[in-house]
């Protein structure tokens, strides 16, 4: 396939550049029956919209969700949802300075060398506005994967440039414009990130991510290992430099005796391994935790080359936001969901008349 | 697909499980003409077979590689290339006393899980002995990227357990059984494996990957973004837990003005997003790291459970790895190289018409 | 996949139904720098629109087509074009008396058994309405093929119901509702319609396809040859149920001696194949013809059931074509121009390097 | 992906060449459990081997299939199967006068210009001798369709040459060396082969399919149609030029009254549909028919030229078949199986929770 869509069985493509008319996906292979409605897809699409602080982006775009196709009588049909957004406060004009030129750490560069011109509109295809219609999209295999298998996908901002987050409640998570898990760290993070979009400059982040709820049996070696679709899952979300499943890189130091997660009749002892073992799900909690660079949409002067390579010295312009870290959680989430439904149909294509000769084991009780 | 199948236009089916009679695989799409025998081949499989040093499985295996087809008078002729290395060491018998319950940290429990039913000799399809393939395969690719573009894949240990290690010099890595570029350090090594396996535990690793000569150009947003489909190649590799590219988790501290690439008409400045930005390739030495977890098959006895749910004691019998990260060298770089293999295809389909409208940036001057 | 897209490289997924908000597609994979703009799309779409004529289906839809992506300044720029047209002559409540039966021939039983639900307006997914976003997306394909290659795809009506029509002349084809390649049998093409619509049956059709200025080496052994995916692209289209490349069903009663397809350095001395040996073409013109069925929307009442398993009466009511065989070439002319953009591509990656060793064999004389 | 896989969910690779070491296959995607063996596979691998007649090539090969992988104590694990047959009655001398000339009618000239080179031993992988793998893959479908569904695929030869042979009896079919379903048409079929055999020339054949006990909801429109999928399936083995589904081309002057299937609470009251509406199955029996054109594998001399385009005759030695449509029976089944196989798996991912609001309607009386 060509780049732009995801997943087999639950497959979404997706359209749209950053100041194009509009953004639009296709989800293929919805399960038939599914409550379905505008209002459902809004509330998450909402949770990732800019503007709504001081701390993100000021584009102002209502991401209005429209179903096209695939839903009748507020039940999917089986066939094919379509969905769109208009972009509405496009401003074009605020790119036309960088039209002959890179910036510095974007997508500038790659994308002319690779297809010879590029909408430099606010970064066309490369902006990180085309997740909006991801986010649409997994919040349909969301509603679904709730409400039949009490699946539950969710996430926090584990750190934010050298300041480390703790979990401490779920709640607090959507409370506050930063996704932290620890409501007592907010002001301190109000604080940092004043000083940091005063200096012009940006920062990176960390965010944790924890599925609950979820089947042992997902994911299908050796290939496509659930924390393989999962990996590149989270690597394919804008600004995405290093994805960890489980205990990560903390793996490289850890002993044999201490990293295996034992296993008695009352459950799961540990879960280093993050909810994986094989490529296939344990049914203990799937961990996940991702680093975001910082971005490079900064207006502090950088070196950079005009196309015709002479040098020069760019300073972005137009709306960004100083962490695009901060608004990565209803994204990583998504791509978590569309991982977990896929391989949950591809699951049942293969085994469904599979039953399991023993039972099955608790998830550990950290958990 | 369904699982056992990598890459779209490059693609290498694989098929075998530890102890059955043979591994095999398929790969389809190589461009005819390619010379090609099976020495090329055997000489990619040799570096990661086993048996070799003290510091590896004691499972004494040829690996003699054949090719079933798809070369004619020593060149490829563009069909499908069956390759075959028969297993000889088999001991199954090893392994009965397994069948009746999970090793903890193994793929065991979810492997009967999805499946109902498993080959629980040498872990079956979850053995790493299914990478031989992988490489066999990924020798064909590293062969076309070699002569057609120049492309150099080429990995290192990067650290042992607790012990960093630097590097040196690319000649040192094939010349001591750890892949350490660091030839000062082997003796260490040497030491503390010895310990290790006197004490019947196993380690972590960190495997560094670093790929020259590649063009700019190549990664298909926005899913198959050419780090996605890097992160995916090494998470679906046995006991990865962790992948990054260019800086990786360090990102996360950084600002902006630190990590951003400057360019200037002599090169890049830095290479912090190690060699892809927006998923594309920028012609910078693509940059990857990953963990790997310490093996879970201990002769320490370890908690765990029958398949009917009974508490037990599991010690692992067999011949294993102590630190699986020793010979994850090979098998990091044949991903690797069958991802770059594919988006080349993949590119040059899409975009072989294409002239860019200035001139290339060289990497920066490190590399 | 799901279903509802079409091809690998030069990938379209569509969505939409009869009655629904819009229809729409996501073309991926086109090469950039293409000229492209709403108008050339709109020309090919408006060959299959209908209410063009009384032969047709009276329903007035403009079937104006959106570009929302992938196109800037008036090029493609390798990008995800999505492509949208919204419906604007429902008439919903023609349909409501079908909801709880199924209309025999129609796809109403296979649908609802398959989704357990279903949108039974106008057929909902199931509505030829669907293959305007096929013809639309195709006019992308027409204009690479043409601009580049210099490949040309036209089709003609071959016969309707048991009229054998002869070919004459391809300007003629758009002269006449009919696609009729021989102008002298219009009138009585007129005539029959006529009658036909007054008898409140309707007629089957068949129709030819030629492609000329194929390149040779186009097709991808053993599954997908060109004229396995030609088969099947023909008869993914409503109504078909008959394919042949070359001579077809005529085979059946050749002998050796006639079929095979003499060369000289001249030149092929016939075409019995179509165009495709061993499954890649020729450089010959590619020859395929289908069987369309009549359509099962009559007037005349039909024995059916409820979805309750009662026996009932049905009339199709609502907006039909008597002989959909007749809106059907713009659509076939599609699908032949999909399959060949993709496999050109395809061919492309893995063949680019290839110089063949000897001079092509041109076309035989007649073509 | 590249054209040597057949499927998504259940999934075949092949390779292997006419002449080359062996033929394989790897099988993906098969529910874990099924009971299988070599012997099984055998039984229908037997069917269409040659050498048993006179009618057929006198290549004598055992086609002893080797299971390699996926199945432990006779029961499928769910890993891929590995399946191989070694070639032993290699006789590439018989070729070496086709190295520099194309015979015509064959995939020479087009093998060569796609890929600047070719194995020309016995057609290389253009040789009908790949369908070995097709129908050993397809015996594991048919044991778990008739297992698990009840659903049977038989063909037999409706037409040879002029000669058409009605349906008399499925037990005759297997007894005869012609898969005629007509006993008492045996002796003039041996007469009519002895005839062309001593002629030097070929003819075609025309095979019918009918699977019955197929499930109503397979297919996966628009594209994944059912009968699209078959079409595909019987277009990509060697030889075929035709498919009809159902009526076929007689749809073309039937008129809609007579073609549609009217169903009463009782049952469908016709099938020309051919067991699908809508590219889904409508749980009547599938009837498919195919034309095979006549080999051009002749010893009459025939125009042709070399690779350098000079002028020659060629005259083709090696083994051939007369008829190939005489062994297309068993290879036509086995690709009907590998779609039903693989739709019924992808329907399952799907719609795995819908139940059906009403009764099912039984096939027509004469099925």
């Amino acid at each position: 396939m060509a780049g732009n869509g995801f997943g087999e069985r639950f497959r979404v493509s997706t359209f749209g550049e950053s100041h194009g008319p509009a953004l639009g996906c296709i989800v293929e292979g919805c399960p038939p029956g599914l409550p379905l409605d505008e209002a459902c897809i809004q509330a998450d699409v909402e949770r990732r919209r800019t503007g709504k602080s001081r701390h993100t982006s000021q584009r102002r775009e209502p991401d209005q969700v429209r179903i096209l196709s695939g839903v009748f009588e507020g039940r999917t049909t089986g066939t094919p949802i379509g969905l769109m957004v208009e972009n509405q406060d496009q401003k074009p004009k605020d790119y036309s300075e960088i039209a002959d030129r890179f910036r510095p750490g974007h997508a500038d560069y790659s994308y002319l060398h690779k297809y010879g011109l590029r909408d430099y509109r606010g970064g066309g295809r490369s902006s990180a506005r085309e997740t909006v219609m991801r986010v649409a999209a997994a919040a349909i295999a969301r509603r679904y994967l709730s409400r039949q298998l009490g699946i539950d996908v969710r996430g926090y901002l584990a750190q934010l440039g050298e300041i480390p987050l703790g979990f401490s409640e779920w709640q607090a998570v959507d409370e506050n414009p930063f996704f932290c898990a620890d409501p007592a760290r907010v002001d301190e993070l109000e604080d940092y990130m004043h000083h940091l979009r005063k200096s012009g400059d940006s920062v990176g982040a960390r965010i944790n991510l924890v599925a609950t709820g979820v089947p042992v049996g997902l994911g299908e070696p050796v290939f496509d290992r659930l924390d393989a679709d999962l990996a590149k899952a989270m690597m394919s979300i804008n600004a995405v430099k290093g994805v960890e499943i489980g205990d990560g890189f903390a793996c490289v130091h850890q002993k044999g005796t201490e990293h295996r997660d034992e296993m008695r009749p009352e459950g799961f002892q540990s879960n280093h391994a993050g909810g994986v073992l094989g490529g296939i799900t344990t049914g203990q909690d799937l961990r996940v935790s991702i680093a975001l660079k910082p971005t490079s949409s900064l207006r502090l002067p950088g070196d950079s080359v005009t196309v015709d390579g002479e040098p020069v010295s760019v300073v972005t312009k137009g709306r960004h936001d100083p962490c695009v870290g901060l608004r990565a959680v209803p994204i990583a989430e998504a791509m978590a969901l569309l991982v977990l439904m896929d391989h949950y149909l591809r699951h049942r294509a293969q085994n469904a008349d599979v039953t399991p000769p023993g039972p099955r084991i608790p998830g550990s009780p950290g958990e």
